[in-house]
């Protein structure tokens, strides 16, 4: 099988379906989206079973624990997916959308519109509903999209995407419009990775590896989303029993999101008075705790970090902790160990929580909540493609808006230039 | 000389002073830009023959003339470039500002404060002014800027940043904000273009060997400043008189400039009644026209138009005209030829404007107005740091809000996910 041919094959025909994809109305790609939940429902049985196979397949290869759960297709995860749908379909749509219009001084009206990006590539790992879940989005901004899913996921993405496409070919938006690669070679990934003439963006989701692959070998623009290395700032002034809820929120209610709580800083003086009991909630949950030596005076159950751990995204029943003299060192240590995703302040005092929001600089930062706001759904995007941690185009929780770009239109009678 | 470590020292400076850039107040980037005049202004004698000096060994090396004209520092755009200083200083402060409040049903505000990007690469050809040009759109974005012009400006430039540095010494403004490479050698840009770790943006701007030379090597985001190959497509319905005054406009006002007509595509009925008309006006300006057969069929004077033409950039004193069968076969020739520049309907019929409007994405889309609007100060943006040809992060004209991103900012008091 000649790879790069057959990459380069899929993303023509996707490159012409986008052109069709930027005129959809609406109510087309709703359409769409409405009978793609209807084709998927009646086959539900056979992508239960293409499931089965690669679940089978995978157990045979002594795949671990975690990816298989993330490969399994439940059915709270089905019913999930299907609703994505009806979700997104319900979304108003960005394209055509009139943006700043202004009159300039000559009469010319110059106003901006938001138009599809193009073709999207998506890469991802294991997860089978990312591939109805990005497919849903990406038409919906009038964009065409080139999925390319694990290997271990290949039999129920394939059957999901025949629905996807099926569904296409009974409405308006074009089939290629959903392509999916169909083999499991991963050098259908450089091969992808060189269409710049016919891919716009791709978007890589999964772990480390496969974001630096991407992003080292990549032709196209890439929006990374990367680690969670999350913190909060406990201040001096802080209310105890609100840091200690929502420090127990951002570490406990999922640890295996990237949202989550990774470090603590806290202030000495709330260290003092305050550590002891945050922790304590912590600590009884099976939480291990990682401190600096203030942080062991203070909690004697806690195991000395390393430099190590103050950059390590745990994604699990670990918290790293150390204290700090204040707002400065607090921040100085956000910029050097983190990765811009969450950052959040407890405090009592306004203009320290202002302080935070201005000089801290990733992607959501925040006064008094959990980190895990930080997502589309939660922010008021509606649906949510990824987390961008790179500043370029989108930074943060990304929607359909993040899939669009915006372009200049002028209307004259006649205006010149000279 | 190790070329790769001067310049990976260089970007490490320039990162350390993206922080404080990043905090510093409008007040103290504009007392930077004000400074940074006075400086330019009491070195003018030492920069004029710094400049003098590049001209010459130009000379002496034979480059060509075109070269030798952006090259040379006239008395005109040295009062543009201070000018342009104080334009800056005068322009709103993007950074800090907040969009798109809202409150969510939880109590939790949220919303997008503008910050900047970081530290961006300027690489560019012959012209000094864009030392100063550049450096001033950057820091007043918040940015730190690292540029590298063309070799043979290279004391031109090193003599300009010598003053814009000096300027910072005497303000709040870090002195590594402004870094320029000291060197002509060409593997600079290499190594520049593989600090993705220090540089967050790279904007080249120059020829297409330079654009795309860039975009091949660079580990760091590019937002490319590329070919203006933009089309008028007049109407059936277009009014004759406004027709020609906007084709003219277009093509005569400035030849070597980007949004400069290049092809003209016209509806049949059209060129029948004034297809004449319109190109006698530019023949007798000494434009060569290139044209389909049934162009040349009506317009004797025209010369046979090859396939090349419709993808070519002129530049100059050249246009290629198309018969076309409607608005369907224009949209088309667009898609297939154009570079997503700039594209003006000339038409009567507001449903054909709007269709044109709506169908056709290329970063700047008009009707019934000349070409040569696409430019940042005409469109309001106040600057402009380029033109934009592709759609990810920016697209079209980008002045002060195109080298910022924007953060989530969440406000809580105690808000828990759970």
């Amino acid at each position: 099988m000649d790879i790069p041919k057959l990459v380069h094959d899929l993303a023509c025909r996707a490159r012409a379906a986008s052109e069709r994809c930027a005129e959809l109305t609406t109510a087309q790609k709703n359409a769409w989206l409405k009978g793609a939940a209807k084709r998927l429902e009646s086959a539900r049985e056979s992508i239960f079973e293409a499931n089965q196979q690669d679940l089978a397949e995978a157990r045979e290869k002594k795949i671990e624990a975690p990816l298989l759960e993330r490969l399994e297709l439940t059915k709270d995860k089905w019913k999930d997916m299907l609703a994505g749908l009806a979700d997104v379909a319900a979304l108003d749509d960005p394209v055509g959308r009139i943006e700043e219009s202004q009159l300039r001084p000559n009469g010319l009206e110059v106003a901006r519109m938001r138009i599809p990006l193009g073709v999207i590539g998506i890469i991802y790992e294991s997860r089978p509903n990312v591939t109805v879940d990005a497919a849903a989005l990406c038409i919906k901004a009038g964009n065409a999209v080139i999925l390319r899913g694990g290997s271990e996921a290949l039999h129920s993405n394939l059957a999901l995407a025949l629905e996807l496409r099926a569904a296409a070919q009974e409405s308006d938006v074009p089939e290629d419009a959903i392509c999916i690669v169909p083999t499991p070679e991963r050098s259908a990934i450089d091969a992808l990775l060189h269409e710049s003439g016919n891919v716009d963006l791709i978007i890589p989701r999964g772990g480390p590896g496969l974001i630096q692959r991407v992003t080292e070998s990549s032709r196209i623009p890439v929006i990374k989303h990367d680690a969670g290395i999350c913190h909060i700032y406990v201040d001096e002034n802080a209310d105890t029993e609100m840091a200690t809820r929502i420090v127990a929120d951002s570490k406990l209610r999922q640890m295996s999101v990237c949202n989550g709580l990774e470090t603590l800083l806290i202030h000495r003086a709330a260290a003092e008075s305050s550590l002891s009991k945050i922790l304590a909630k912590l600590h009884e949950e099976g939480v291990e705790i990682r401190g600096d030596a203030a942080t062991r005076g203070i909690f004697a159950d806690a195991q000395p970090a390393s430099e190590a751990d103050w950059a390590t995204e745990y994604l699990g029943p670990i918290l790293s902790v150390r204290v700090v003299e204040g707002i400065d060192e607090a921040i100085e240590h956000v910029r050097r160990y983190g990765s811009d995703h969450t950052e959040v302040i407890v405090t009592r005092n306004p203009e320290r929580a202002q302080e935070w929001l201005r000089r801290v600089n990733s992607s959501t930062v925040g006064v008094n909540c959990s980190t895990a706001f930080a997502d589309g759904y939660r922010l008021g995007l509606g649906a949510e493609i990824g987390i961008s941690t790179s500043k370029l185009h989108a930074y943060g929780p990304m929607g359909l808006e993040g899939l669009t770009a915006r372009k200049f239109v002028l209307r004259g009678d006649g205006q010149l230039r000279e």
